[in-house]
């Protein structure tokens, strides 16, 4: 009843599952996963193991996670934080901060073990949310 | 202070824009965008017109949205509603059916007039809300 008016119109995304990974905080972080990032471990919660049946090792996916740390004031960054770079809108970036910080990462499953999933480089932080798996199609790389 | 407990790690993604498109109904949809599906026309909510700044004509772009005719209780599908295809769990389909519906959409950027943005083949219904516009970046595609 009392809810914000910037809440009146949000959908509840929920954690399907979190990630666990030896990256720790934002700053120690590569920008992309192709970019040096540790192999992580998706838990995914009991409820929605239902879901996860079919995956299977050697899958190429999307994971989509929560910038749970993310500023979703920012609207405007300077390209990969570089302030000799032109500001620009997030929409135009990858900046984790914007209005709706959701991360879409590419990764391959390695393994599945019952509730976990080991996956290949995976640029979030230990703790960030997962809301979403994917199968990667063809369409998602432009070839039409 | 009643949240229901599923609600209580939910996360309150709100709409930056509406999609606008011919497609009126589910049914009526294709299954994904490079499957004969129409132009549509993205309307950005004004708030949110600093973050589409940069965003041009041409550019190859991947849009996030929120399902809101999804049923989100749905763990396990025929893929593609074939029933001659054994059931399996969301996590490994595309269904719009998911705990967390969220579309993924690679498109072109055809034009941008001012908050609306036209883009190329799109797979959504109309009212389809709007959480995201990101950069297709080479990693999406899996060039390492």
């Amino acid at each position: 009843m009392d809810a914000a008016p910037d809440e009146s119109r949000a959908f509840g995304a929920k954690p399907v599952g979190t990630v666990r990974s030896p990256l720790s905080d934002r700053s120690s972080a590569p920008k992309q996963g192709d970019e040096g990032a540790p192999e992580a471990t998706l838990e995914i919660e009991p409820e929605f193991l239902p879901s996860l049946e079919g995956t299977a090792p050697g899958d190429e996916v999307l994971l989509l996670t929560w910038f749970h740390l993310a500023d979703r004031t920012t609207q405007r960054v300077h390209p990969r934080g570089d302030t000799e770079r032109e500001a620009t809108g997030v929409f135009a970036t990858r900046s984790p901060d914007r209005p709706n910080p959701i991360g879409l990462h590419r990764v391959t499953v390695l393994a599945v073990d019952g509730s976990r999933v080991r996956v290949s480089g995976l640029e979030a932080v230990d703790g960030t949310p997962l809301l979403d798996i994917k199968p990667v199609l063809s369409a998602d790389a432009g070839d039409r």
